[in-house]
């Protein structure tokens, strides 16, 4: 997210940043809470969820590597808008929200920052709007299985990146759908073992469930960082 | 949107941007096209809609009054990633996309501005996000119901600012269910006369519909430029 931003600005942003590490579904932040920080993905990965007045839990959103928890906030920065947290062992880096603004008036090279990443949270969430309102389970599952495949593979193995509990409310789908959307994409030479995803065929796949569309989530240098951490096969 | 951009940066910005008026139906600028315009909305609706590449189409949001298309641009500002069109007449605002990326490493108060609307375009896809995938087509009608009413009124009258198939298409419902849905809501006070809805008692739709929490889609200003424009009752 900060690669374009000057070393100075870097250097005043993270004065008073904490490095912090989070147990797998330990809380990060609670829906409501005073917002004092800004939070960024440094290892692992980050839920997101929204909780009704009834009780109900949403899903919103998983953030991985390199992300910041932008979203989280409501748009006045006042308060959290959802609840944070971990899946899995994550390290996560708190810059201090007053600062964070302070410097976002001050450096435009970090409000240009900001605004990019603003940009590709709000094209992935439209996707995610897309796929909620005209997709069928096989076809949200094959979007998110192109998603983990590198750029030019023709046939890959890739692992889930977190279990299927999670994979089905990130879909939206109940566990029931997606382990139908899992038995009908093996028919197209999609394998599933525990969490090893194997493709036989990732143009078929994208073919037959997208129309051949392929737009994946993760921008390629974020992908390399999520390899190279190992959470990817 | 641009209500804390300095006057200075206001006029290099609108320096060489256009006024169009567009009729119903009338395409603003297709999917995929070059993305020169960041197109901000000065009266009426406009549709932001995703094909997919089998031909299908998603409503992704509907822009009113004091909205930036904002979203519309990819993440690298490079194409358009939805399709827009206006809803009945709409006036729109036209800047130049280069100057205006270029304005936002010159002003501060104008990236502040486009953060800030940022977030609120993020908040409004989470919330959307959330109703998708956890409330029921009532509670999705009575949500967007509640985002029409003034903010202290108890009882009100409220035109449904644009028709019924669109609504449905908002709401990500087929139309029968959305008549279901109203036919649901008569039985707790909820009345409606084509595009005239009377709502009986709004704290009751709002906590047997929605827990009690009331969040309205419209900041207080833009729902006040929208009643003076005459688009709700």
């Amino acid at each position: 997210m900060f690669a374009t931003v000057d070393a100075q600005s870097m250097q005043r942003l993270t004065r008073d940043a904490k490095l912090e590490q989070f147990e797998d579904g330990q809380t990060i932040f609670r829906q409501g809470d005073h917002a004092l920080h800004v939070a960024i993905v440094l290892d692992g990965f980050v839920k997101l969820t929204r909780t009704a007045a009834c009780g109900d839990e949403t899903l919103i959103n998983i953030c991985n590597v390199g992300e910041s928890l932008y979203e989280a906030l409501t748009p006045d920065g006042e308060s959290y808008r959802v609840g944070a947290e971990a899946i899995g062992q994550a390290h996560l880096m708190k810059l201090s929200a007053p600062r964070f603004r302070f410097m976002l008036r001050e450096s435009p090279a970090l409000a240009s920052a900001v605004i990019e990443e603003a940009a590709r949270k709000l094209s992935g969430l439209i996707g995610e709007i897309e796929s909620l309102k005209g997709q069928t389970a096989e076809q949200r599952l094959a979007r998110f299985l192109l998603s983990l495949c590198p750029p030019n593979a023709e046939s890959c193995s890739v692992r889930l990146p977190y279990d299927k509990r999670l994979i089905a409310a990130r879909l939206g789908v109940k566990q029931e759908t997606l382990s139908r959307a899992f038995a009908k994409l093996r028919e197209i030479g999609v394998r599933t073992e525990t969490r090893d995803v194997s493709i036989e065929n990732v143009a078929r796949l994208s073919s037959e469930c997208c129309g051949g569309e392929r737009e994946p989530c993760l921008p390629s240098e974020r992908r390399d960082l999520i390899e190279s951490r190992g959470a990817l096969a």
